[in-house]
């Protein structure tokens, strides 16, 4: 008998008729003899039309009341889970974020979670009830809600198997797993049987939307297995686990792409020690996440900088940064949209030179200009015109051989 | 200055447009000098929504996860309302029922409050906060999510108020205050300035739809000053509070009626004693509440037994009765929606003889066939066929002059 922790994301339970799904699959893993504990994300489109409504009230929404409206989403469908669990004739029971507790630190619609009570789960597992938890939502020391961010079931999911020491973290999505690119782009992109942490934390922080970024970094730390498969088949999905032996023989893993940055160039800095933490306090004070940063080498005492953040986050972070501007006497501040990240990774770059020659070549062939740079040990990012997104993609899937070959570890 | 609870009904907030509304009265009232504490609804229709998500999901959904799932409707108002308020420069802070927290027994969808602690509230008043208030919800001693059942947010706002020995608790709703009888039924009907507890909860219970009868009975034991008035105007509304002297020299004040009862026939019925008790102790232990009672002289040892339940509980209630039916050996069970309740309410009825009289030679005139009588001190009811009631109420409001004479106590 294990401790399974399954998630299933908003498509999955995006209807009655799929939360019924997820109930029968739900009841089969409690019926092949596992402990069961579901973690579920709100209905497909509920964030949206919550989130919406907070901004139709305020352009800037109270972060603590924002925190309040869109957890709801995810408490209607513990409820109507359970429900449909105890309407099959199983014991189910419904948690909130604040019933578990699930402690979070204040940081309102960007929560970290701090610590999770394992003691009322484990006393209804004894006695047999599979639990419903509410995926995204948290309570902070004061009693406030609080949520975890977009994507933050998946954090939910891995933090709840970490603290009860479950066997597995089962993500079901509505994909079958992790592709060497995404499959929309590239028709013979691969699906991978293993990924590492590390491949998969730059894959995901890159975009890829299956698995969100925390959930892996907290994966890694208490060493959760998980498993990314879809909740519309039986098929075996990708595992994410500790990096093997064999992982390292594959030079590029997979191909990524963001579309949701921007890019904001702050113009003519004059060049001075503590010019940039001026520039990035205000922002990480707003918590304002920042992606990408290049500074060049300065002419006359002057330079401009350059960094992206997400889309969501431009017209706040431009709020900021011309506050900022004015401040330190830069000339003036620019941003661009239509800019996407376009990023190679793989465990076996380590080991191997001449992986980013090969890159930035591919990409000079088709004519696509490099905007920005960056690489970290196993993967390197280059910001071009979102106009030539797929192409990059396409062609870079193609250099690295992946749609050709092979990408599975067997 | 004074401590103002407001309650807002799911049509003051239906939209966000409503929701800036609502928030600018709010605002005038702590403009005007007051401590404002503010008890919402959920949005128009977003109750009826969930409501049908759980019934799509089972027809009997387990009553812990229905609360789950109904509660959160006020959820999302509150976080809308309190950014609101925060958008036009005020502090103002949410808080749902589990967060004062509102203490409430266990029955699921019919919860009671037992315990509201008014500390962290004291404190926000204290530096200048708004608070918005989630209606409707609480939280059961053992960590449950519990609500109050339909309109069960008036009485939310009448305990805060008591909690908090508020001066007075306004209760906005989208008529301008508590009216002879059904205006759409009876045009002239007219506006009374106040009305005493008694006749208040007399007309509550019978379906006047302005209060919640949970909240006057509420209001009479604190002596809390309600004062029903219109979201929508400056108007002011009814004041319901102690009975005055003056107020018994009206004999009747109000004609109501109530279409959303049942009528449930237990037929031949062997008459021993406890039988009455063997058939509503089930009913009762599943928390539905059976309002008026009829049994008739018995016939060789058998009688008939008709009472009324709600229709939203005439299913349930047919269920269980349809069992105890069997277990008393009575010949069987009838049901009939097709009914309606028709009454008469004036606390001037205690010391006047006739007036059942006049009501039943009233209806007797139109050729109204009187299924069922019940009478209390300031009321009396009968049970008639549905298609009459519009026309019953408007003859006895004429009957007893209603229309014409000015019923206002100036």
């Amino acid at each position: 008998m294990a401790l399974v922790v399954q998630k299933y994301g908003g498509t999955s339970v995006g209807s009655v008729e799929r939360i019924r799904n997820v109930a029968r699959r739900v009841a089969k893993s409690y019926d092949d003899g596992n402990d069961v504990v579901v973690i579920v994300s709100a209905m497909a489109g509920e964030t949206n039309k919550l989130v919406a409504l907070a901004n139709e009230i305020s352009e800037f929404p109270s972060e603590r009341e924002y925190d309040v409206v869109v957890s709801t989403g995810e408490q209607v469908t513990i409820g109507l889970l359970a429900m449909a669990l105890n309407a099959m004739g199983y014991k189910a029971k419904s948690y909130c974020g604040f019933q578990i507790p699930v402690i979070t630190d204040s940081a309102s619609s960007k929560a970290r979670i701090e610590e999770i009570d394992d003691a009322k789960i484990r006393e209804d597992l004894k006695n047999g009830t599979i639990i419903v938890v509410a995926g995204f939502q948290g309570i902070d020391r004061q009693g406030n809600i609080t949520t975890l961010g977009r994507g933050g079931s998946d954090t939910s999911a891995v933090a709840v198997a970490a603290a009860l020491k479950a066997d597995v973290c089962e993500i079901f999505t509505d994909v079958d797993g992790v592709y060497s690119t995404d499959p929309r782009i590239v028709p013979e992109a691969s699906k991978m049987e293993r990924i590492s942490y590390d491949e998969m934390l730059e894959l995901a922080s890159l975009g890829s939307k299956v698995l969100q970024i925390r959930s892996v970094e907290f994966a890694k730390k208490y060493g959760v297995v998980i498993h990314v498969r879809s909740s519309f088949n039986d098929n075996p999905g990708t595992l994410v686990r500790k990096e093997d032996a064999d992982m390292e023989t594959v030079l590029v893993s997979g191909i990524s792409y963001n579309k949701d940055e921007a890019k904001i160039s702050v113009l003519r800095v004059p060049d001075r020690p503590g010019i940039a933490a001026k520039i990035f306090s205000p922002l990480s004070r707003a918590n304002i996440t920042v992606d990408m940063i290049i500074q060049n080498v300065s002419h006359e005492g002057f330079t401009d900088l350059t960094f992206t953040v997400t889309k969501a986050d431009l017209k706040k972070a431009m709020k900021i940064i011309q506050e900022t501007a004015n401040e330190i006497g830069a000339s003036g501040v620019a941003s661009d949209e239509s800019v996407a990240k376009v990023s190679i990774v793989g465990a076996g770059m380590r080991s191997h030179s001449g992986v980013a020659t090969k890159m930035f070549e591919t990409l000079s062939q088709e004519g696509i200009n490099i905007q920005m740079i960056s690489t970290s040990e196993i993967k390197i990012s280059c910001i071009v015109d979102s106009k030539y997104t797929e192409l990059a993609v396409r062609v870079l899937h193609q250099a690295f051989g992946l749609g050709a070959k092979d990408v599975t570890f067997e």
